[in-house]
């Protein structure tokens, strides 16, 4: 599906899907800024859009098609035989709302972004492409005045769409923070250990995403006019904050495993201090009751009145004495 | 609520609680230097000052009302279109006193830093704020003379502040060490933990604050006069012996979680060994009285005449030598 | 074995399996270019070729014939006396696809890139260079313009070849997190720990490619010529995303290991309390057959008609109560 | 105290014990050079020597008072306001021999040097201060040429002090890890962790030491004349050499930690073991003893002539067995 | 003892075993080159070649005369009052091939290397040093052309003579790995701990040694000529394998350690089940015999004809079904 959208340089809204063959003329007329969105395109539509209407660099047209494990930016700059207008390539991950599995799904969005033009391709519906073409073609003064700025409020969206990933996993830390404490199980130690992958997960796709924008941020590209470098800055802090956040919710999960494995080896000391209480207890009880069992004719312990209820005593006072003993030791 | 404060380029102080219609005129006076303080203000007031009178960018704006989470300074020169003049935008966290819960709570100040003016936005009352205040309206002549200087003084108050926040960490894992080493109890671990990660929030705090001043001690900023940079230094000096304490703390607290771990892994093999050393030294009673307690008719002991003295006597010297035995082994 | 191909500029096959009396023709045509592929050459064929033919730097000669642990490349340009055309000097090592003994088999192969020749020097056959040369042969117009452009093809086919090793890494590690689950034995933390010694073999592997790569990709080297530097770039970002991988592999292995551990601990927690559960139960019963195994005549209990059945009720119903107690608190 | 001595340009003794008045006329004369020592001085003192006679910076007349937690180095370059020569600041720790409840105590030694003079302040008595003032007493020539040779001296000194501190370390370590292998106690744990703490310590000392004379290493201050930079980079390789040893003691006590891990771990080990060879060996004992405890009327072997014996043979026999299995599986 | 030996530019030897008087006179002779090498010299040989005939900074000297913890490597040019020509002094570190005590002994070797003229100084007999020598001497064209080219070779042989004691450690390695597998004792422990730290202290030799090195490769010195820094590279690519390999064996034996632990927790989970198995096994025995000898009169199983034998089949019945459940739950 290709969507069109063409502004003039005053941020008005020009003309909206407009037909392929009018294409080359409205982008050869340098007071307009066209924007084309690629969503899901067929193999016709992208070889006709990022070859035959721009054509781009044989590399990026391939970075873009393929699946990128790892968001980057690169500038091209044409060469005599190169037939492209100078452009900045870039693609970046949006992460998706709903956690499929407990993991982090991510959908890939590529730029292509020249003077006065805009080319996103992206394999499925983003919610934060939907919403900035809505925003600027109700309201487009400000939004879509220029193609920096048009990606700029891309780049926005899709960082503002981390933070219900963030509270989700946030929550789910607390739960196993009290789970650790409370009731440890198996079930727990997975949990924590699933979390931390996801977290770390999440730092992988950061941490890069952040180097891309940092180069931003920094002004490095001739193609983001220097008095939008401080809106890009804002959207790498952004993401700062959010490796930031993540590096917390490690250190919070190794805490946790801390104290999971703790309580684990807590628990088995707690049955081996109680299999030592019983035995304990029991112990001049089973001794009295062994020994006064033997068979000797003789014992004189037979012979006495009331030698069994000596016995008895004998007992209860051992066992009572053994009782006191650990109850001032602090055993239970 | 808006408090401001206008003094002479000698220091002196000139005016108080300056009348809203009045800003504009003083503030265009180059002769003077205007300190506005914004604390809690409504939206009417920030956007009087911070809009009307000042025309600063609106991304500081946005940075400025909104809660940051990490500090940050920048610095905005203006372009053809833009009203405002060159200024320094700089965001830092205080550090409150009380600490609620056992966490760290962090206000921010936000400072707009002028060649003659400064202002500064808070939204509750500081400490730092109103007692620089205080000292600059009594006694100007050395705090009030720039805005440069006044801003050292709050980032001096700000970090002095640290230090009540930092002795009772420091005292509270003195206790902790205690604690750990006399009667590691679940309680220990959980806070010991619990200490953990608010030192390592408070290095979370620290950390991008000392980048913030490192640039500020490096002198990068035209709007602070070089005679003041060593004071920045000098911030930033303690800054980072805060940092260096926290690290210290940090390195305490893994030691005494190393101690807890020992101490309980200590406690089962207490447990174990009392286990043992009854049933070793009953083992002898029990199987003499075992032993002595079959039924046949014919055992040869039970026609001895004193067999069942023999018996005892038996009994006592294996008891006698096992608990000799492990006795010497030093196992009590 | 030597194998020689020229290309004319264009990138049209011009000569294949030349004759070595002709080689120093072929090589002095500026017009042509030529690749020789030394695969388990003889003494005298590398010298031939390397010595004789390229007069190369007897530096980069030594490092080609023997075995070299790292990758490297070098440039090579000649002072006054050097005999030899500027040349950079590459070696890279190419993954085997079959894992023996659960190590990585390692095949190194070197590059020497001129201007106009290329020489490929491997102690054995490689898929990757075979490949090259097939299509080369084939359709040269693309693959075979250039010295730059052949080496990129066989960079890339070399990276690719790290999948299939990746997939059977990633899939054995799979396994393990199910085999430290379900049933720990010793052999599961042996082959744990293999498997995270072949990680970290892997990325050592990997780490100087990647460093010698990024020299490339950064456009440090004339020779290879501007519009090429985004190819390697490409190889670059396969190689950075492989050690990413690589990386997330030994997280998963850390977590895999504590599973491990903790499932070793816990299974001694369950033994141990097995045993417990099993002297609690049957303790009121031993102490109910122990008392009243005493010998004592005037045990008031013998007297009572039906004592035995009040010792059998008493005896069941502690026990039903200790069985009842535990069950309550969960212990099984 | 103050004390003064003042040197010819060729590093001959001019005069000592100056008298107050004079100084400001033997500073003035610039083929003298000055050394002033201020150990422990009044605040009168003080505030003569560095405010009226040296008009120093405030900062860093403050820095130099008040206990400076790391040590530090700036230059001053004078302002068209100021009036005192450009200097350099330095504060430098020196540790102390004898080693108080095992912790390190330090002396602060603040250095300002200029071209002519060097001023050295103090709290209490240095002993390289004292050593340095008695050599350069009795033969100058040598030590006294200047103030940056003056103040290598006492760096070089300050440096060697720590030598001894190292050495007693380094003994405790060596015992520690006698202690863990041989007869590990509680206290053993306390006593690693302490002396862990004190190496952190030292390296806490060391490390921004390190870097101050990094600075002087590189000759990155004029008055440090280029031909004594060497000596100062002499000084700095001592730190690093320490700074490796210290990294060198942390990484012992970490192995030594685990040596006293393991052995109270394995200790448990041992005791459970002891339990069940005991449980072990007096189990076939206490079988046959209960079972002939029963009181059945018809058990044949009470009527076997010889029972008795033939149950001491079968519980000698199974013992012996069972003995002589756990032996074989090398038990004990 | 001093050998020294001069060679033509052409690398020709021109003498040798030079009498002291006559060096001055050769030393002046650009045309030649002259390797004096001092072995364990006696103070007034090394004053006499360093101080007298050479004019060496005295902070080199004292480096070269004390033993040095670490390599470094520093160049001295002249300034007006020296005597010296400009040269490079080094200290390097080779190792010993039999290593005392499991500690790798250190030989240090220290040179002074100027335009024409070498000098080599180490305090006991090195094998590279005589191997070198001995090559100069016998096929002086290659090896002896100037004092790059013999520092050079002298470096090579340094770093091969590493490579015994590295596959050393690889075998032991190897054993202990085995070890912790097969039979891991407390030796083990020990012994795993003390290969650790030998390859700690092994790379705490390489790591600066590679430092210097590297300044050499990236050809920091004039006095080393362009074309010999290939061959400085290739010995720093050797000592950057070594630290590789040392790596790798740091985490051969962290894995060990691992395993050891694991084993010895193992071993402690064992002794455990036994018990529990035993207990387990005898109790129903146990149970029967006990109950059986109560004592009281009526008991009807008593009354019972072949009450014994009934006695005799529950137990035989029951152990036999303990036995069997556990049998079936994998316990043995």
């Amino acid at each position: 599906m290709i969507r069109s959208l063409a502004f003039t340089t005053q941020g008005r809204l020009h003309s909206k899907d407009i037909e392929m063959f009018l294409m080359p003329t409205l982008l050869s007329d340098t007071t307009l800024f066209l924007w084309i969105d690629l969503e899901a395109p067929t193999p016709e539509e992208t070889k006709f859009v990022l070859e035959d209407l721009f054509h781009f660099h044989p590399l990026s047209i391939e970075d873009c098609v393929q699946v990128s494990p790892s968001p980057k930016v690169e500038e091209y700059t044409p060469k005599e035989e190169d037939k492209f207008a100078p452009y900045l390539f870039m693609v970046i991950h949006a992460v998706d709302y709903s956690r499929k599995d407990g993991v982090f799904a991510t959908s890939e969005l590529n730029f292509f972004l020249g003077k006065n033009f805009l080319v996103t391709y992206h394999a499925g519906p983003l919610r934060s492409v939907s919403l900035t073409e809505e925003r600027a073609t109700k309201s487009t003064t400000h939004i879509a005045r220029a193609p920096d700025r048009v990606a700029y409020n891309l780049l926005d969206l899709i960082v503002d769409n981390y933070k219900p990933a963030l509270e989700e996993l946030s929550l789910e830390i607390a739960e196993l923070e009290q789970e650790a404490l409370k009731n440890p199980t198996k079930r727990t130690l997975n949990k924590i250990l699933q979390v931390k992958k996801e977290v770390l997960h999440l730092r992988q796709i950061i941490g890069p995403q952040r180097e891309v924008l940092a180069r931003f941020a920094r002004g490095e590209f001739k193609l983001i006019r220097a008095h939008m470098v401080p809106y890009y800055r804002n959207v790498y802090d952004a993401l700062f904050h959010i490796s930031e956040l993540a590096q917390n919710y490690t250190d919070s999960l190794t805490g946790i495993l801390q104290v999971y494995l703790n309580m684990s080896s807590n628990r088995t000391g707690e049955v081996v201090k109680l299999l030592t209480l019983i035995t304990v207890i029991t112990t001049p009880l089973t001794i009295v009751g062994t020994w006064y069992g033997m068979n000797f004719h003789d014992m004189p312990e037979f012979q006495l009145k009331h030698g069994y209820w000596y016995a008895l005593i004998l007992m209860v006072v051992s066992t009572g004495a053994t009782y006191w003993y650990f109850k001032k030791k602090k055993w239970f």
